[in-house]
């Protein structure tokens, strides 16, 4: 079998295939109690390339020679009296590998009205990094003005979804008009802002002239500084990520603004996903309840083979992917 | 009588004694109600030059030709059957003036077991600020780790004491050995940095090995970054000033480590203590059972006559105030 191993890290640089080795090996033995998980589908998060570079310190550090670490969908294909038969579909952090071994510990079943793809964007890290965001700690309520940056994200599309479906109007800021297109049609934003286009300040200024109430950022720098001029009172910001630092050699500027959050009177927090483990099965129901009501719209890019999975990550920096990216092996 | 009215405003630099014109008048006749207010004190806020850049929005525009807008103590000298009688000394947005008429609304009365001058400083806006920051926003516990910028000031020193009491370790950063010694000796701090001494995060890392758990900032800038760097997961980052600010020409750089707050979840909040004046009372009382029981030090620096105003708003900007900077009329 094969697998991806860390060679590098890309400190101060974007990811390269050099920072990565395939490895072959033998496939590993089924003890009595365990399952042989093949794996199915692999996703990207922009958090890997931090867990490459040890960045941040919340994950236990990644090794050089590592299996690279990832979550995933597995066919469960031997079950030695294992937690769950033959044939069963399982989500969580298989790492980039063709087979692994495990208890089920730390997996969770795929859910069976939705293809297994979605497990790892609606209903993986994105859909409950979104939740667990939008909902404990930007509480939208009805006519909230909500700004989303890294819309068209598999995490920054279902925020602003979770917040218009609470009531709240919704702008969202993407690249390039075929990402703001898809917000506003398929996704049902209110408004979408191309910051390619030029001045997110003015067009912030234009479509929220009494004010953001609630910020949920994915982006950091320049974006969440133009969002931070333009917060009403009582705002909450949502810190989720900080996209544009992974294109930065060394430190990125803070948000000049942040002064307003006293003059405001507002809100700012970040969060991290992997605290809330213990909610992730009854948030995974109530996206999945959306998901088939066909409120919550997602889309997934596909790429295939293990061999690309660098370049799925890669994809994830250069805003070249349109929607949740993932990797069928 | 006598005035001190708005001249021009300190956009971009200090507070000069020609942004203020000295303005005589009649005494003002007192109608049925009424009261008229003789200025006893007045207190210095670093608001104030806010007010005076009409910076922030968040009280009513000064013009210029107003009666500079400020908190004093006064005494009823005339009452036409008004709402205290001659004699009772209270507290309140007297104004830069010698004589006011009121019929008390937005006045107090001064609390009888402490100096007048303390409405203006432990009971007055920097402490009500103080409590209202440290036990809304940033809810120490024992056993905290509590870091206060400008700790020797009239509300970092209350907030840090506030934080003790709660059963915290309390560091403050201040300029000069000589307030560092006065808050550690006088104030019950638990260390002290000296800003003016040298590397300050290199002893916010000696001093919390393990991380701050309350960040109560007064000041911005680099001394902010500087404790964001080292801040313990969930921590409370209570913005209450950005004084830096009020000495730079344009924008200060905002704060590069923000990002610390989504990898260790932790929280960064503003507040306006004008917002909980429906508090006041309440917290006004529980100061000064502090206060009485030995349990709050506080000390103000006195300047005399109505002349020297000027001079008493622009020694909070260059440090040279000790404590509370009053000015008795």
């Amino acid at each position: 079998m094969r697998q991806m191993t860390l060679a590098d890290r890309p400190l101060g640089r974007p990811v390269a295939h050099s920072d990565f080795a395939m490895v072959d090996g033998p496939t590993p033995e089924v003890g009595p109690g365990d399952m042989l998980l093949a794996v199915r589908w692999l996703g990207f998060e922009p958090a890997q390339k931090g867990w490459m570079e040890n960045f941040g310190g919340y994950v236990a550090p990644m090794e050089i020679g590592d299996v690279m670490r990832g979550m995933g969908v597995a066919e469960v294909v031997e079950s030695r009296d294992g937690k769950w038969p033959e044939g069963t579909m399982v989500t969580g952090m298989t790492g980039w590998t063709e087979y692994l071994v495990s208890d089920g510990t730390g997996f969770d079943v795929c859910h069976p009205g939705l293809p297994p793809e979605a497990m790892l964007g609606v209903l993986g890290i994105p859909g409950l990094t979104a939740w667990v965001g939008m909902h404990g700690i930007g509480k939208p309520v009805a006519g909230d003005i909500v700004v989303v940056s890294g819309a068209a994200g598999a995490t920054g599309s279902v925020a602003g979804q979770l917040a218009r479906i609470a009531g709240a109007y919704v702008i969202g800021i993407a690249g390039g008009p075929e990402k703001c297109r898809w917000l506003v049609e398929e996704a049902g934003f209110d408004a979408a802002i191309d910051y390619k286009a030029g001045d997110v300040s003015k067009q912030l200024k234009a479509l929220a002239p009494k004010g953001i109430d609630v910020i949920y950022d994915n982006v950091g720098g320049e974006i969440l500084d133009a969002m931070l001029a333009r917060i009403a009172i009582g705002a909450r910001v949502v810190l989720c990520g900080g996209i544009s630092r992974y294109e930065q050699g060394g430190k990125i500027a803070g948000p000049a603004n942040y002064f307003n959050l006293v003059l405001r009177r507002a809100r700012m927090e970040g969060f991290i996903v992997l605290d809330h483990e213990s909610e992730w099965s009854a948030i995974r129901e109530r996206l999945a309840a959306l998901v088939l009501a066909g409120k919550l719209k997602w889309q997934a890019d596909v790429l295939e083979g293990l061999e690309n999975a660098p370049a799925g990550l890669a994809r994830l920096f250069d805003g070249s992917n349109r929607g949740k990216q993932v990797l069928r092996l």
